[in-house]
This record gives structure tokens, sequence and C-alpha cells, in this order.
């Protein structure tokens, strides 16, 4: 694995062997101690981070490796994006300069570049994250672009594997959107989707009409995920239930439109009633979640709240990560 | 010692032990090393800090733990705090979740909460750090809350241990207030006078009228402490002067007036003339200090200074509490 | 050697073996380890930086040192400059106390401050460096100030001697102005011409009228530097092309007619033709550049580019200048 962009672009003997990696560093966090000593990991962010800023730093200081975390426009300069820009503006250096230097210093660059929500196509093109792939001579990691979110993905997958002592296969995993105040990206819903679809879950995705995931996307889940209108069916039997919101594609073209429509799905909340129509189901969130809006307190307080251990596994998810990535001996 | 929200809160025992165990550190830089490796230190900072997290960054360093610090709002997400929220506003993370997924990450958790200075209730109920300390799975320390300095205490004590070759009982320690142009928390003096008490120390406390500490602190420092209204006759054949600057009680009422009061006691400055009232009295602040306003450059890059030694003190005291709070054999 | 104000201040000796460390550090990656191990670096930025935050990070974690990144008024205090001012204002800090205390707590406390470009005395005199050197207690590394960039400086003469194989004394090297939209310092360029003359390089300094650097610095770099007033004769027969754009020294008075003149050589861009002219010369840059304003992607993206490499050294600099401030037995 040279770089990580999305599983998708991964075998599955890769796919399978850092589930079972994040699973070994979930069970012995002495595990790997020492072995990337003396290499240097970027975190470039774009965009907010707690989560995955935290549990990378851990996963590089556990494996004896140094990380550096750079907030462009935070203590540095601002970037150019465009080939072939005259840059006599604002921004006082190119990302492919930039790309260029950090791959003198760092041995993997993680990049956090979330979706425009302004272009389709480049956010499906992943536009942004390629061109920074482009210019790095060191591995890139993704650590949320505007389609994908490979962190988490493979966090998911490791987490519901231990929920069902390594058999997930054929076990009901509902994505049910949610509402939310604010139009958010679909890298988290698309990536979980995949993995679930990847682990031979029963998928179903959830979703009020004019919130369908890219076609494109549910393509690459495959065959057998069903689509539902109404949370409260889908819910009945799941044994995951995988919160999340996101926009409406409208978002790309008449954002008003989009939020408008949103906002008629404000009774899209998992609550605990809901909860009860699941097979003891495992309530599963990527975090940072609105309490009382996405889900009540009630489920995330409640026994069958998975969205610690969830996040837990990030950790170990990126210390398998950064293991294949530099090829340890583990 | 699971958290460290205030010592008050510790028996004598344990507060004895730290006090020993940062003289040993100040002693034997290498005291320790690497006895936390694989450990991480999460260091959370409502409110800036220069020393603080500088120094516990050092700490963790020394031991050879990990520490990460954040700073909500810059680079993460802000956090919802109340109970039963629903988070339909600007936040996009409750408390309650976000000291859950760092307690996953890290192995202790140090948060720096100010005082409001708007409700006397909460900033002496310490409703925020235990609201945080409920949510937490893991040892929090307290870096300065609404009421309490436990870092800076201990580091007081040690550096005044040290100064009486280890004999601090009876020796004069007067508490000045001095004039600062800005309303501030009473967390460092009201830990200074806790630990100057425990220490058997002849405690005095000058305040100018309507800038008295909270009763309720003076209670727990017992029934030796003086209370004196004028800088001058408090000087007086002092041996500790511990300057410091805070709100009178006024400020959660009626904050102008406060203001207009703390106005008219601009005079309650440290000069050097004053510090010749005291037995050679050792000159001590928490820092930041305003020069010509809290005290006197004469006095600060005079002989009786010690503000430097007590504010090395803080990274000794910190490796005491972090070996503590991990039960480091040391 | 104790600081690294700059290298003029230092001996040809230890100029010298800086130069031969730096490459030592270039060849092997593992040069080092762990003997700065307790160590701690404080890295205070009161400017932006990409380049020398990320490889001072590097260099101190190659040697097993620990490192904090500092920026001024972003999570902490900000500071106070002038003796003998009475801080009534915004300022909670002066800046002798907080490099005080941070002298408590790390070995060594590396500054940027850039230059004011609204006094020319102080600049020239460095005198906010040498305000924080004065205040330091343990070594002050220059991370640039108003007139140099010592970091910068040692890894350029490291990667031109890597380039010409030892021997770079006698190559043509042209320091040539560029034109960029906003008024810029001289520290790069100072160094720079320093440090190619200290090398025995032919060195021609190439720019508009109005635009040369301080006499004062000129001299120091001897009688040998020739002067040109346009970029195409300079560069001919050049073996080093390095580039970079400053402001004139109007700026210091007259700053509205300083940016009217520049705005006149615009023309002053580095072009694949332009670098024809040269004897295969290496393109030098020491980053961020304006790509279509300094250069054009042609002379980046092309055979003669340097600036990678050069940007490489920064870290086997800065490991050398560590090692040598901290006496480490390499």
């Amino acid at each position: 694995m040279n770089n990580l962009i999305d599983w998708h672009l991964e075998s599955d003997a890769v796919w399978q062997a850092c589930i079972e990696l994040a699973q070994r560093f979930a069970a012995d966090r002495t595990l790997g101690q020492d072995q990337a000593k003396g290499r240097s990991l970027a975190l470039l962010f774009f965009n907010p981070s707690l989560r995955t800023r935290t549990s990378m730093e851990i996963a590089a200081a556990r494996l004896g490796a140094h990380s550096s975390v750079i907030v462009p426009g935070q203590g540095t300069w601002g970037f150019a994006w465009e080939d072939g820009t005259v840059m006599d503006g604002g921004e006082a250096e190119h990302i492919h300069d930039a790309a260029g230097v950090l791959s003198q210093y760092f041995d993997a660059i993680g990049v956090r570049l979330f979706a425009s929500l302004t272009s389709r196509e480049a956010d499906r093109e992943e536009r942004h994250l390629k061109r920074f792939e482009r210019a790095a001579q060191v591995p890139v990691v993704n650590l949320e672009s505007a389609y994908y979110h490979p962190c988490q993905a493979l966090a998911d997958a490791a987490c519901i594997t231990e929920r069902f002592d390594g058999n997930p296969a054929g076990k009901k995993f509902v994505l049910t959107w949610a509402y939310h105040p604010r139009a958010l990206p679909t890298a988290v819903p698309n990536s979980a989707l995949l993995a679930a679809a990847r682990l031979g879950m029963d998928v179903t995705v959830a979703a009020p009409e004019g919130f369908e995931l890219d076609p494109a996307v549910l393509d690459m889940a495959g065959s057998g995920v069903s689509v539902s209108r109404g949370m409260d069916e889908a819910l009945d039997g799941a044994d995951v239930v995988y919160a999340k919101s996101w926009s409406g594609s409208m978002v790309y073209h008449l954002p008003e439109a989009e939020a408008a429509a949103r906002a008629l799905h404000s009774d899209w909340r998992v609550t605990a009633d809901r909860m009860r129509r699941t097979r003891d189901g495992a309530f599963m969130h990527c975090l940072p979640v609105r309490r009382g809006v996405v889900v009540d307190d009630a489920v995330l307080d409640g026994p069958q709240a998975l969205h610690l251990r969830q996040a837990a596994y990030r950790l170990f998810a990126q210390q398998a990560i950064l293991s294949k990535i530099w090829d340890l001996p583990l």
C-alpha cells in the first residue's frame, strides 16, 4: 500500500490484512512500539479535527514516529491550488511546492480536504486530494476527502468485526440519514456504505427523497444494497444502526432549496423508541454528533451505544494504516 | 491519586509525597525517564497558556509520554456543555462525547477552564470542570479551573520548601492583592493561600475592602490566617511576598462597580521600597505579570525575586503529578 | 557556539564544521539519534512558518529531543517588548519574563522575528532579537530575524557545496532580485549573499535601481561582489541563480513610493529563456515562492531546479546547528 486514497482502490487482501492488524493493535497497545522510530508524519488539516488529529498523533507516537500538525493559514502560509496560476494574489505558496517540500521532511503525509459542496465533479473526482497526491513524493493518507474517509471506514469495519466476533457477514447494517442544521459532505456515509458491503453485510441505506447518496457510489457498493425512504422500517431487525447526516445532491446547484428540503426532515432522529425496532442493534456514529438533533441522549448514553468503541478503533485502524504504509515488520 | 481537581481533596500523605517528588525531579532531570513510555496526555486549553502548556509538554516528554495540545475552536470543534441540550446551534459536539472520546485515546487529560466571573455558584462549585470530570474515563488534571490551580500550588509549595531548606513552617507568607486593569479570577490566590497554610506558614492576606477572597476558601485555610487592609503593614517582616491581582466579589453582580472600585487601588503595587519592609522576603508571582502595574522592574530584576525559580518548579511539580496519577515506580 | 544569531558572528572553523556536519546528516538519517534525549527545544514564531517549523521539529525529533511550537497570541499571551514599560495596555507579559521562563524549561530557544520594515535602525541592529537574547538564559537560535536567516544560509551553503562536489569556490553565484506584490524583508538575501561570498564564490547581485541591498551588508560580503542592474546580463554563465524578492530601502520612509517603484519591475521574473543564459545553472529559492511572478513553472518544474534539495537541506542544517549548540558528540 503506497498511498491510502480510499479502500476501493486497494485489494481485498490489503483490506482484510488491515482489519486484522487493527484488531491486533486493539488487543496489544505495545504492538509495533518503536518500529517507526526516526520516521515523521505530517498531518495537514484544511478542515477542523479532534479525533483524527489526536488519534493520528498517538498512532504515530506508539510506533515511535514523530508527527507535526499543520493547519494552513494558522501559523503557516495559505496555498494556491490551480496549475498555471500567476500567483499575484493573497496566496504565498503553491500546493505543488508545499507538497514537494513536505516530502523532503516527512515519511508520509496525512491530508484532510473536505468536499467543496460547490462542484460535484470536483468532489467526485477528488480533484484537490489528487492534486496533492501528484505533487507529493511520499505516501499520502486521506484523513477525509471530498468523497471518502478511509481511516473512519477501517475503524468502522474493524469495530463491527469485533462486535460480531469476527463474523459480520449477513448481519443487517442500516446506514440512516439524520437531520442536521448544516449541509454536510458524504465522505463518511460513502465510506461506511462501501465498508459494510465489503464485509458482506446485508446493507440498507435509509434517506428521504432527494437525499440519496451518489448513484456512482451506490453502484460501487454492489447490487445487494437496499434503499429505504423511512427510518422506522429500515431499522426493523437491524444489527447495526449507522447514523449520519449528509446533504442532498441539490446542494451543488440549489443550496437554498437543499436547506429548505432538509429542514422538512427534522424528524429523522434516532430515538430510543426507534432503536427498539432493531435486533439489539449497535448504534454507531463517526462523531462529532449533535445530541437531540441526530440522536437522542438516551441512545448515546444507553446500552446499545457503540460510538465510543468505534472512536477508539480510529487509533487502532490508523496504527494499522501507518504500519502498512511504512511496511513495518509486525 | 486518580484525578487532581485540587489538593484540598487529597490527603496530607499524597500532598507531602508530591512535594518531595517535585524536589527529586528538581534535583535530577533524568528521574523517571521513559517510565511513561507508550502513554499519552491530552492538554485541553479553553484559555490561553504559556507556562502550563510548555511545562506540561516537557513533563510528559521527560517521562517518555506523548502529549497533544488541544485548543477548542482552533482547529477543532466547539463544544456544548449543558445536559439535555438540543444541539441545533453553533456547537458541533457535546463535551460529554469529547471527553468520552479523548478517554479512548489518552491516559490522562489536563484541562484548563477559567472562572466565568458571571456566576459565583458555578465557579465555586467548579461546574464546568466537574462536568468534564464526570464524562472522562481517565484521570483528569486541573490546569487551572474556576477556583483552583493545583499545578501552580504544588510548584509554589515545593519552591517555598526549597527556599527554606525544607522548613517553611512558621515563616511569614503574605499573599498580597495587586492592581490590574482587568478583573482576574481567584484560582491562583485561593490555591496559594491553601498551600501556604498547609505548609504551616504564618499566613496574611492583604487586600483592599471589597477584594477579600471568598470566605469559604478562607475558612478552608484555617483559623491561623490573618487579614490586612494595607500592603505596607502586611509586608513587615514577610519571608515570602506572593503578589496577585484578583477581582472583588462584586464582579459577579456589578462588574462595572467592581472595575471602578479596583481602579481606586492602583497604588497596590509591589515596589522596591515595600520589599525593604520584609525580612529579605522572596518575591513570588505565578506569571504572567504586568511590570510597573503589579510589581516594579526593580523587584522582578532584583535579588529578592524568586518568580523564575517558582516557574521552573512548575515543570518539576507536574512531573510529580503525572508520576502519581500514573503510579510510576520512582 | 552558544547562540546562533548569524554566521558572520561565528568563526570560519565553526562555519566550516557546520557545513560538513550538515552533509553528514544528509548522508545518514540516523546520525546522532537519541543523543539529545531528555532535551527540549522551544520554537517561538512571531511570524508564519512552514519549512522552518516542521524541519526544526524533525531535526529535534531525529536527535531525540522534544520540541514545542509557540505562536504568541495563538493560545498564548501577547508580549510587551520595551524596557521600563508600565504594562497597563493589552499585553499581559513582558518578553523579558517570557524568555526567562522559557529558559527554565527549554535547553534552547529558536525565535522567528521578521523585520519591522518601519525602522531601518531597529532592523539593522536586530533590536528585537537582541532583546530576546539578553533575556534568555539558554542558547537562542535565529529562525529568521530582521536582517539574517542563518538556518537558511547554512542549508544553502551545504546544498551548494554538494552541488559542486565540495568545490563551490570560483563558481558564479547570482543573487537576483525578483518582483513580488508585497514588500519583503532582506534577511534571506543578506544571508545568502554572505554565505556565497564565504564559500569563495564569484558573487553578483542583480537588482533594479533603488533595490540594492544595505551597503553595510554588501561591505561585509567583501570587495569581490559585483553589482548589476539587469537580470539578463547577470545570469550569463551563472552556476547558481538564487532568486528572491526584497523591498527597496525606501520602504522605511516612503512605503508607497517603494510599492510604486517595485511595480515597475514586474518583468524581473526568472524564466526558462533567462535560465538558458546560465552555465546549466541551478535555480535556488528559499520558498515560499510565487509561481508566474518570481519564477515560471517551467523553471521550478524543470531540470535546473534545485529548490527542493535546498529545502531538504534545511533539515540537515538544523540538525547540525542543534548538534553544535548542544555540543553533541558526533
